[in-house]
């Protein structure tokens, strides 16, 4: 699914929303209308553009979803807070925190980010330089269910685990690092695009113990499973010991549009109650990276 | 269940089998009258015996299985070497590989370990050093299923986790490592008192991912389940990814049952067949342990 995203991402910049009056852009009003088509969409009512800088200037559009590749966040961010535009960011939001740091301070000013010619010709958004691979990938998803479980308080240091598997470009294959928190949590993860599709991750804490095998994509679209074992006990030696619960969180709408809910309670949050955008994942990934990069020695997360 | 067997293996060292006759040792010959009289054994075809010593000189016995402390390993297996006696030890087997070296070397050669007010008065089996702690008991599980994962490879380096808890005797509370192998592989584990029980694994290979939730001690006696996830993909977005299928292997046994029937077999390989005990567990434990002293340094294990 990831990559189908991503292909469609490269072709179409469209708005999140359900609406059948949702403008498309592509790099043809003829692959626009074709979109259009094979998704089902009501044509005669759609809004279609032919290119992506006439689809963010349509005024009717408030928010666009950048399923793109890394490296062209920056230059498409920038276009679309130039025009007032709110930007969901597919992950890793960008290559590094400080070019994070430049879109999320240009979206607050509402200003322009900068010259695009400047950004077509930095060095920094050049497409083959999108070297995090596995880790801005999958990677990103662990680090971010990690800080969820910690109720986001970013980690003071991190250390990358040793050998990491890149390709001949340098693009990340397989890595993973350990979070060290200063009152003594601490979370592994391993990140691979070379193994079994696998989305495991298990908690543990004083009381109890969370398991969630789906914790990128589901596993069904509605209903969310997890398992949850709390203050386990053994048994007599014949019966054995407590069984973890399951537990069903059923949902209204599949997770799909649960994000783009989300993402709409952000947009809101930010416009209308002074709320800010926060980059604690990016700084985090910033982190392991730089480890990586020096070999594994520990590295202090920014705050 | 671990502590109650260890506080039953302080006053009774007793043979594994299921046969009425096995003969029962403890510090007076009422002790041991008791325990049959709990264990609803016929206490008139027990032969009941008021010491250690005595015990391990019964001619009927040929093996025994020692869940005492650790520290009081190498006293108890070596006395029981002298006389002849396959040992079972309760994991982890001593405080570090050169002590299980030296057990193994006497019980290969049938001969005594040594002088046994030597092993009296060795600081090394005092019981107030065994501080291995939650490395020796849980880690040992963890390690374990490590290696049974890889086919019993040993790493070739460990890394243990930074900030080991430990009390105020140095006994370690919470610990865990990076095992690394030649060929790339990595597997991490942590092992804590101070944590909810949890005995969860999960494996990550090529093609598929197993979970398991009790490696150590079963959830239910008689059927082993786990979960199988294989060449896993992503289906439509609307309906999510493969579910992992769950696997059940039932037993005929218990698998307290197991284990020894598991020991008579290996006991018979050694006797019968020129087999030999290896020491894989205590060598990935000590290189573990050697890192935590070393402030988590790279260790090399030792093969």
């Amino acid at each position: 699914m990831e990559h189908r995203m991503k292909t469609e991402g490269e072709r179409f910049v469209k708005t999140g929303g359900g609406d059948m009056n949702d403008p498309i852009g592509s790099h043809s009003e003829e692959k626009a209308h074709l979109f259009a088509v094979d998704n089902g969409l009501d044509v005669a009512a759609t809004r279609l553009h032919g290119s992506y800088k006439a689809l963010l200037n349509d005024p009717d559009m408030d928010a666009i979803y950048l399923p793109l590749p890394t490296s062209l966040h920056v230059r498409w961010a920038a276009a679309a807070t130039t025009r007032g535009k709110h930007v969901l960011l597919d992950k890793p939001t960008t290559l590094c925190a400080a070019d994070l740091d430049a879109i999320l301070a240009a979206y607050m000013k509402g200003a322009p980010l900068s010259n695009e010619d400047f950004l077509e010709n930095d060095i920094s958004i050049k497409p083959d330089l999108d070297a995090l691979g596995a880790l801005g990938d999958v990677g990103w998803y662990c680090i971010r269910a990690i800080l969820w479980a910690v109720d986001y308080e970013l980690p003071k240091t991190v250390i990358a685990l040793r050998d990491p598997v890149k390709n001949q470009a340098g693009v990340l294959l397989a890595c993973g690092a350990t979070l060290y928190w200063a009152d003594g949590k601490t979370a592994t993860f391993s990140c691979s695009f070379l193994t079994n599709v696998t989305m495991d991750i298990t908690l543990v804490g004083t009381n109890g113990t969370i398991h969630v095998t789906d914790f990128v994509i589901p596993h069904e679209e509605r209903p969310a499973e997890f398992h949850v074992a709390s203050k386990s006990s053994f048994a007599e030696l014949d019966i054995g010991w407590d069984l973890p619960s399951k537990h069903v969180v059923a949902t209204d709408l599949p997770q799909e549009a649960l994000m783009v809910q989300e993402f709409a309670r952000l947009v809101q949050g930010i416009r209308d109650a002074g709320g800010k955008p926060e980059g604690k994942t990016q700084l985090a990934l910033d982190a392991v990276k730089a480890s990586i990069d020096k070999g594994s020695e520990p590295v202090e997360v920014a705050s």
